[in-house]
This record gives structure tokens, sequence and C-alpha cells, in this order.
């Protein structure tokens, strides 16, 4: 029997995760929702993913663009198993007293809510445990999971003591034109930005400190990462291996010839990774540095892409469809096209 | 008797050194170079500014423009006490052959120089007194200038222990359109970033770790910095105190509205400072933030303007005109239109 799963806002998330639904053996899609006609509601149809209309929406309109709707929210989340909700941020929260009108309905939200919302904030590396049978879960944003999956990496390795971040976040995705800045740098003036309590939502009560800027681009995130471990003599190569043997990290080497964010993204697209997706941090092994006691890294955040997988490991932990959270991931990897060699 | 000076290079820095040196008493623009005509050489020549040809540059371009010009830097170097180099980064230390045949030439270099090409490097409110009588001086990077403002503030109140700064350095200058990148970030791969060491050619043996990205911005840098200190207790508006009583810090406060980089430009220009400029470090109140013994704040530097004050003090030290740092900041400031009102 196969989860049924419902997508709840098939925007920038959404739509990849309604794509990512349809790879799985143990998933199947039964709808996605859209609140206005686009050019994405019909591709949608194209695809075959029945649509229905949500929110404020109003079903004519969709008739007068020529899409096909199959009815409103509401009338598929009776047959749905769970619903993965890719509205945009605090629209989610609005949507939960319509998810607890269906009892056994489960719902995942992604980061842009409140770690309140759910009954755990997941991420497949560190904690897919704590999703087992769970009603409702949060998928932390997509800064946090990043941060989550190295910062893992190394703690599981050398046992984390302290981390300081500043996180350079891409003003808009490529497509969200009505924002800016275009060319500004903005600060997050609380400190610690939501990137810091984000992370401990998921590992707990580890000592992170985390500050923030946005600027004009739109490609990527880009973080600098500074870590103290309690295990002393830590090398580079040692950091390497901990990232190498680890799910959902891509390391690029000086030959490479990746300077940057644009670079990755071109790399994704050579890679014929569909949309151009980079759903695995990427982060520069010439980037790596140690002195003193401290470790030194730079990575390199798709916003739009890199929670999808996480996506669907939360629903196969929810309902408990695989135990072992390394299986979960090498079945969405593989699934997905995420080439890493998991060893 | 005036200080007289030559700059040579008369492009971002060296046009706004040139206007500088114009507005002291106790100084005197006796020349300004470039290696081709242009629309900045024809500016110089409309203001008064006695125009030479530099390195591979061919007197009869500027003739063929109808630029006057007065003849070759080596003309005008024998009548000058100083040189205040502004030519692009290493440029600069080939010159310093040419200077050596004025036996009595004194030096200026900017900071884009490595720390041995002089014979100490500069920030007027950090060690004012290491160029008196000195033959070559440095004044640092626009960067390291805004670090060692804030931390001596910091520094000499409550005695820095740590310092972490991460440093988003703007892609190019407004002008400077053959730079890029327009939608990438890259990091600086090697850490410490050079910040990091340039701080303490000035500040000596203080602890500082550094980090920088490039984002494809043209306005100002932002920095995120991160300071402990010896002293307990120290509170927010200890911080404000100790910025607001320190010389060439201007804060800005939440119901000013300035967001980000772009604001602080808004506001230089609505002030009508020349050229749009900022020669102060820009650093949001609210963005003070203490979380145990460590301090976060955020500032931005105008990278174009921000060391002319400090190549003016440096002039004033290595002739000894005045004795006293803050006196020779006053000088300046008062000179250049700095409106803080120094306490």
């Amino acid at each position: 029997m196969k989860v049924k799963v419902v997508v709840n806002g098939y925007g920038t998330i959404g739509k990849r995760v309604a794509d990512a639904i349809t790879k799985q053996d143990d998933m199947e899609l039964i709808g996605v929702t859209k609140t206005r006609p686009s050019y994405q509601a019909k591709m949608a149809v194209d695809k075959g993913y029945p649509l229905y209309v949500s929110g404020k929406g109003v079903k004519d309109d969709f008739i007068k663009a020529g899409i096909k709707v199959d009815g409103r929210l509401e009338d598929i989340l009776e047959s749905a198993d769970i619903v993965v909700d890719t509205t945009p941020e605090k629209i989610g929260k609005e949507n939960k007293d319509i998810y607890l009108k269906y009892s056994d309905l489960k719902a995942i939200w992604q980061g842009g809510e409140k770690a309140s919302i759910a009954d755990a904030s997941f991420n497949a590396l560190v904690n897919y445990e704590a999703a087992f049978g769970k009603k409702f879960v949060r998928v932390v944003s997509c800064n946090t999971t990043a941060l989550c999956r190295t910062l893992y990496a190394i703690h599981k390795n050398f046992d984390i003591s302290h981390i300081t971040a500043v996180i350079v976040r891409r003003a808009s995705d490529p497509a969200e034109t009505e924002k800016g800045p275009i060319n500004s740098l903005e600060p997050s003036l609380k400190v610690p930005s939501h990137h810091g309590p984000d992370v401990q939502s998921v590992m707990g009560n580890i000592d992170i400190e985390t500050m923030a800027i946005k600027a004009p681009t739109t490609l990527m995130h880009l973080h600098s990462v500074i870590v103290t471990c309690k295990k002393k003599g830590v090398t580079v190569s040692d950091i390497i291996s901990a990232f190498e043997s680890t799910e959902r990290i891509r390391l690029f080497n000086g030959w490479e010839h990746i300077f940057g964010t644009a670079q990755i993204m071109e790399f994704a697209k050579d890679n014929a990774f569909y949309r151009g997706d980079m759903m695995e941090n990427g982060v520069w092994s010439d980037g790596i540095n140690i002195i003193g006691s401290k470790i030194y890294y730079y990575q390199a955040v798709h916003q739009e892409s890199i929670v999808i997988p996480e996506n669907i490991d939360a629903i196969r932990s929810m309902f408990e469809l695989e135990k072992d959270k390394y299986k979960s991931m090498r079945i969405t990897d593989e699934s997905l096209g995420i080439l890493k060699n998991i060893k």
C-alpha cells in the first residue's frame, strides 16, 4: 500500500516535492493545489497531476484559462494520508485548522513556519527517528538543513563544542522578480538569526551562534562556518573524509574551477539535474582550513531544492515505511539522481 | 610652510585624496597624474589641478584629446615633499623604485599593497603616532580601516580578547563595469582572509579571525563582527556610548529606516556629501547585540571614501604637523564635512 500524498501549494518547493513523490515506489501523488491559474498550474495538469483549487482560489478562473481542475483542496484531503504544505510562510499555519478537520491526516510543513507548529523539526541525517509515527512534522529551512548536514558530519566524528555561522542569504529566488534588493546588503539585526535556534530544534542543545546578511543574488545562499571540536588534532583531511562519507554533501576541488555559486549552478545544469537543481550542500575542499582548534569552511546552499529529499524522508519516517535513516536516504537519493556515491 | 603633495593615480581614491588635500591649510596639491586621457583627467585640469602623465602614458594622447598636461610624473616629484600613491594594486610597489630616486621624498601607499612596502601600516585612531616622521607609510584598506575604528573603540574601553569577522565584500565599485560577478557569491577560500593579518599590522597582536565572501553589489561592504572582551558585564548601551564617542563612526537608529547599504548611500546623497561619499563606518544601533560575554554588530563600509581622511592624517603625522591624533582627526573631519559631533 502506497502512502497517498497531497502537495498543498504547487510553487517553488511544492512542484519539486510533487515530482519527487512520483519517483517513490512507496508513495503516490494524489493531488496538488494552486490558488490561481498560471503556467505552473497548467504544467501540473500536463504532467498528469490532479489539480485542486486552494485558499481563496476560484475554480472558474482556472476553467476560463483552460486548465482542468478536479475540485477544491477539501475534496481531496479526505482521501489523503498526508499533506505536504508548501504554501508561503505563515499560510501554512493558517492551513493547520483545515488539516485538523481530517482526524487521520498527517501533515508536513516547511521551515518558514515556527517549530511549534509540529511535533518535531526534521532533518533526515540528524533526527530521522524523531518523526517515527508522528502526525505533524516540520522540515527545517534550506539554510538550517545545510547547516545540519555538515555540522552533523563533524559532530558525529569530532564532538562539536561551539559553532559560529554567518549566512549570506540570496535575496530572492530567480523567478521572484517582485523582491529585492538588487544592489544592497541588508543585515539581520536580531542576533542570533533564526538559523541558530532552528539548528537547535533539530540537533538539540548544541552551542551555535548565527548572524545573517541578505545579498543581491538569486542563485544560492553561502555560509561561512567556524567550528570548535572537543576532539583534538583534527586535520583538514579528517574533515574531508567526514564530508565525503556523509550523505548529501558534494565537495568541490580546486581543479574543478568552481569559484562561486554561479559555477555550482552551471555544474548542476551540465549534469542535467532536473531544473538545474543542486540538492546536496556544495562545499569547497580548498576552503576547509584549520587554525589551532578551529575548523573553517564555506558551503553553498540551493534554496529551491535542498529540502526536497528531506521531505521524502520525512514521509517515510512518519509512516515508518523504513526504520533505517541511511536506507531511506539511499532510496530517496537514488530516485532523485543525487549522484554522490555513498560508501 | 605647506607640505607639497603629489597624488599619483587620479582614480577612485586619488581624486578624493586630491580634493581633500586642497581643503587642508597645512598642505598644497602640486600635481595629480593619469596614464591616459579620460573625463577624469579633464576634470582634474578643470579643477585647476596640475596634471602630469605617469607610467606608460603618452603626453601626445592627452594633447590630442585637448587636455593640458604640465609634464610627466618625474617632472613634479622633484618639487614634492610627498607622493600619495593611489595607483591600482601592485603598481604601487613598482612605483617605489621611482620614489626612491628622490632622496627627501616621502610616500604613502594604499591597502592594496603589502604591509612590507612601508615603515608602518596606518590608521589615524589606532596608531597615528606610528607614522611620526616616517618616510614610507601604508594606509590600510577600506575594510581594515573600518574594522580598526570600531574594534579600537571597543578595545580601548573593554579590552578585547577575541574577534571573529566575516566580511561580505562588494564585488566592484559602481563604475568598474568590467568586473563581476553580477549574480554569484564567491568565498575567499584562504582563511584567515587578508583582513585579519591586516588589522594586526595596525593593532598589534590582537586575536582576530576573518573570513570573506564576495557579493554582487557595488555600493558598500558589510561586516558581521563578533567580539569577546576581558571586561565583564558590558551592555549594549556601553557599546553604543563607546561608538558615539569615537571618531568616524555613524550609528543608525531604527527610526531612521536604514535597512541596508542602499539606504546609507541615499542618506549620504541626501546630506549632500560630495560624490555621495560616506567616510564614517555605518553601524546599526539595533544590530548591536550582547549574548553572554559576546558582542555582535554589523557595519557598512564605503570602499571608495572611507580611507580619505586617513590619508590626510597620515600626511600630518609623517610631517609631524600635529602631534595629537584627535586634533588631526578633528581638523581633517571639519575640512571634509564629516558631520559627527565629536565630544
